[in-house]
């Protein structure tokens, strides 16, 4: 049995996954941390998750329901940290690398898990674009059933990116937030497990990248972590990771970590500069970042009261800032990476505003899914193409 | 310095980058393979190509030159395997799992570094795809200039993919072949390294996915590895990995490779199918499968001799079964991979009718590149895709 726990109202002992949000104050619940003095990292095993087990809230790791998530590369990015004149060592932490292309992935398996122990038949979420491909496909994996709500405005290539595993998908007609609100409804109506962004089963398996971030880093923590926030769920898991490694004594200080959202849908970034214990709904979300486009964040005050707690801040990057920035990670460092991706390359520059940084600093960056997806943020005009017989390409070379 | 040798006339003592083909018969040269009674495995190192330069005919790996190559899951396919009734244990090589989303990742970065060394500025290439986004993305995280050379049906989704990391793109008129060989005559006027399909030092690269499977199946080779197959170079790479672990003892038999091409332009399964030792150009070539339709494949002689040296075969699928395959894999295995990796899922029949598959066979299929980059091959018509209101949203699911 898992034990859950809301960060604000304390442990929540009766939660169920048909009602994972606090009795009291109706927020989402996390899993609870449960420091066990024997638990250790699993090196002979060769899926990440189950290396990583003995800090997740799973009783097996099945390998016929991964899909080979994790293990993604950290890049050190020193052009880009000379570009923008940061002192310190810069990575890239690569979760485009993933099996459907976005960090999504991690969560997903950890999710799909917990919803065969439980005997689901059929699995469901809410999603513009990532989350909607990475639970197909898991589904599929592991012959379950899913079901994908959409946003109206969905194009018609996010549609066949996670259409082609075979889910059923539903076009949606009215407010976001009300259908996150009635798809655990329909869930418990109809023993469809909603994943949806704050499942703190998905968050869990977030903490698997820190995990690998420490070991990369050659089981040391970052000083700076830095990652996209939309619904906060990311963000969340991530800090969970050091907090584990914290409370067994691994380390002792967990990084400053830095989430990032775009100043056109900045509903977290708002209420922290303004000292608010909560967020409100972002009016008119407008920004080329559609993967951190969401105006009522479930999990804001949790990932708002976990920066402050730790000392951490939010950051509002402009949408020229988040279009230089994906340029420059394309052309500089040889990574193509959704606009969401690049607000935390953005953010370098405010952050060096907001603190200081030394040459001793090690900064992690969290790059999400991959530009593959999103290939309308491409403008054809900054690219160098022409046409040219063969008799004159040598010329056309010049 | 790296000695080259023609499979078919010997060593060639005289080759530079400048020409690496045969000065007798013309063919594609590869790298010698020069057993050094010393070479292991460093388990030490974190860059897969670093682990395995001991086979590898470079002299030091440089991080600043990767992107986080390599390391790609291998996953079993149980359900692909029932439905295809294969009595033995099927996997998936993912080499979507790299960096820019295909298997060519893992020869670029070898060329890379092998185009550093000898002081190149600028490198290229000639593709219709995979190929330009790979060689693209190392030369923006070198610092190197690129170029492009595409061909004229090249659509702008490819040209994006590419673009991003700016080369200098060229959409040219004219026999694809005759570019081929025209790109190294423009490289020795204009000191830019053309490292196209057949490339030794990118067929060195691909060894590396090799090794990896070996490891991942516990130190012992597959008994059958199916790949796909447009001018030969992963092909020869991969048979080369085996071949450098007979030579040094860790294994007794190298796999029974499966070269497969489309029936829509299968010349090498073609002259193999005739009995032919040199491949002829496939006339007309039409099928999905466009990152394998090569109608004159330079490595298609060597890949054709290695195979009957070793025991291997050609299969040609055709255009019905690569459709039927590609929906499987996504739906029935979570995998959504282009065209071109369908057909060794389409050749599952055809190989259970050539060959006695046993239940203690160990088959691996290598699937080359990611679905996001060939949307157009997923028919709309094939989606469960609807629209509702908020309020009739549990109805729509009935």
């Amino acid at each position: 049995m898992n034990t859950f726990s809301c960060p604000f109202c304390g442990p929540a002992l009766e939660a169920t996954v048909a009602s994972l949000f606090c009795p009291k104050c109706n927020g989402p619940l996390l899993v609870a941390s449960v420091p066990r003095p024997s638990r250790s990292f699993r090196w002979d095993r060769p899926i990440p998750i189950d290396v990583f087990r003995d800090y997740l809230p799973l009783r097996k790791v099945d390998p016929a329901l991964t899909l080979g998530e994790g293990d993604t590369p950290l890049i050190e990015l020193g052009r880009i940290a000379a570009r923008f004149s940061i002192p310190g060592t810069l990575w890239a932490k690569n979760e485009a690398a993933n099996p459907t292309a976005s960090f999504k992935d991690r969560g997903t398996v950890v999710a799909v898990h917990k919803a065969v122990e439980l005997g689901f038949k059929t699995i469901g979420t809410i999603s513009t674009g990532n989350m909607a491909g990475s639970t197909a496909a898991y589904a599929a994996k592991a012959g379950l059933k899913s079901v994908i709500f959409v946003k109206e405005d969905t194009g018609l290539d996010k549609i066949l990116a996670a259409g082609v595993y075979g889910p059923r998908i539903l076009k949606v007609r009215g407010d976001y937030g009300a259908v996150f609100r009635k798809s655990f409804e329909i869930g418990r109506n109809r023993s469809i497990y909603f994943m949806n962004s704050v499942d703190p089963f998905r968050i869990e398996g977030y903490k698997v990248t820190g995990f690998e971030i420490f070991l990369q880093l050659g089981s040391r923590p970052p000083d700076y972590v830095l990652v996209p926030v939309s619904a906060g769920g990311h963000l969340i898991g991530l800090m969970k990771t050091f907090l584990d490694l914290k409370a067994d004594g691994l380390i002792r200080k967990i990084p400053t970590f830095v989430g990032v959202q775009a100043a056109g849908c900045a509903p977290i970034a708002r209420a922290f500069s303004r000292g608010s214990r909560s967020v409100a709904r972002f009016p008119n979300p407008r920004t080329i970042a559609h993967a951190i486009s969401n105006p009522t964040p479930p999990g804001g005050d949790i990932a708002l009261k976990m920066i402050r707690d730790h000392g951490g801040l939010f950051i509002a990057v402009s949408e020229a800032s988040i279009k230089r920035a994906h340029r420059i990670l394309a052309e500089e460092a040889g990574l193509f990476v959704d606009p969401a991706s690049a607000t935390v390359v953005a953010a370098l520059a405010p952050l060096s505003q907001a603190r200081k940084l030394g040459p001793r600093d090690r900064i992690v960056l969290v790059l999400t899914g991959s530009g593959l997806k999103t290939l309308d943020a491409v403008d054809p005009k900054s690219i160098d193409f022409r046409e040219s017989s063969l008799d004159d390409l040598e010329d056309s070379l010049a």
